[in-house]
């Protein structure tokens, strides 16, 4: 965006927040793409235009890649538009294709700004263990054959947790900015048979989430063992980490704001 | 299929039955079609020709309509071919495309037919309630936004236990057989945002479930009472019963048969 149409979008009357949910299977990620590649992010600012009536630019809480699905994303928007906010979820949804859901609308603070101001994030990443695969499960977990030693990936997760450099897990092609992110939770619980990764930080880099848990796949194999993974994280160095895992097992599933006004929820 | 070319079928030395189980939203349902249109025997099938070498060609459980899903569909096949059956799912479903998964194999009895020898069927439907959908719901259940009325739904139900004639719930286009059936279970449970009902029946006629869910849907609003619900069984008049629930919903989850080598377990 051009800093003067910046400055034009925030002479607008409203900034208002969502919070959306969207399978990402059949997207090219969420940030805007060039038709005829299709983002979320395209349809959703087609569909919010067509109910505010002007031309909606988004800002969104996590630039979520293709496959990726988020129950918990944060855009903003400011609009001169004047559907009163409590009306939006149920008139966009009605403009948005099944696999987009507007869950929540809120009037935000001026200087809210669903990147800037997010002060945690909240992804999930789910393995499927067990020799069949399941059909219902192909577009939302990496399916895994071998058994997982559970015990053994704990006791990896708590190496991520604290305050470190994550170039070992960072992206080749990822923008050049630190690499130093604090990891608040890393958690691994068993639904059933799939293994749920919880991995909450103030931010991540670039493909973070899905080098992590392909590294920590390799200890759930037996391939590495917990002491080789905080080796591999204190290395700094992405040639030592495993192959990046499968989009599809990743959700965004919160963000948190410090301003004391807004308090998302998952839905 | 032909007589002739039936008993052609059974002089091959092997009856092979499996638990199947599809994501059923992109195909034409599970009854074969002709090409271009897909349905889930078709593409079944080749992978099972591929696999076995000889031409495949199944008798299933139940044909689940376009947009229906199967957890627990049984199949069979007679077959020359020579793979042990305990290698046969892992085969198969290196072949199959994601949304269907071969979930176990048996060596069945040169009498066992999939459609014909089937004691019980199992299906779900799920009905997800609340203002707003879920993107990862969306192929897997019917939303209704309007609160529903559980207790009137669980009464309604308990009206189609045992034999009945099912006429009121019989699609137009059924083929002319006896709509008596015996309903042995009929459940709602509530599960988070969802309402799962649960019918088990020695058989179920065209469209009879969709048909009853879509008429438990209007007891649940409020709009027919549980009596309302009785009278319209009773009265073996399908313009009597509400509108047919979408297929998302449904699936079939479970097979039951007499003989006792056979066990059928979800997957």
């Amino acid at each position: 965006m051009r800093p003067a149409h910046k400055e034009e979008m925030k002479r607008r009357a409203r900034n208002i927040c969502l919070i959306v949910a969207y399978d990402g299977t059949d997207y090219h990620g969420f940030q805007r793409q060039t038709p005829p590649v299709v983002a979320v992010q395209n349809v959703l600012e087609e569909a919010l235009s067509r109910v505010f009536g002007d031309a909606v630019e988004l800002a969104a809480a996590g630039r979520t890649d293709a496959g990726v699905h988020a129950a918990g994303q944060v855009v903003n928007f400011f609009t001169d538009g004047t559907i009163p906010v409590e009306r939006v979820p149920r008139a966009v949804n009605s403009l948005l294709p099944p696999d987009i859901v507007v869950c929540r609308a809120f009037e935000a603070d001026r200087d809210f700004s669903a990147l800037h101001s997010a002060s945690e994030k909240t992804y999930c990443y789910r393995i499927l263990t067990g020799e069949i695969p399941s059909p219902f499960l192909c577009r939302y977990a990496w399916h895994i054959r071998q058994p997982l030693d559970m015990a053994a990936i704990k006791t990896a997760l708590t190496s991520l947790l604290g305050t470190h450099d994550f170039s070992s897990f960072r992206a080749a092609g990822g923008a050049p900015i630190s690499p130093v992110r604090t990891m608040k939770r890393a958690e691994c619980e068993r639904e059933g048979r799939e293994l749920v990764l919880t991995f909450a930080a103030d931010g991540f880099l670039y493909h973070m989430v899905r080098n992590i848990v392909g590294t920590l796949a390799d200890v759930g194999r037996g391939v590495l063992s917990p002491e080789d993974f905080e080796a591999i994280l204190e290395a700094k160095d992405r040639q030592r980490a495993s192959a990046t895992a499968p989009a599809a097992g990743l959700c965004l599933t919160r963000v948190e704001y410090d301003a004391s006004w807004y308090k998302p929820e998952k839905d």
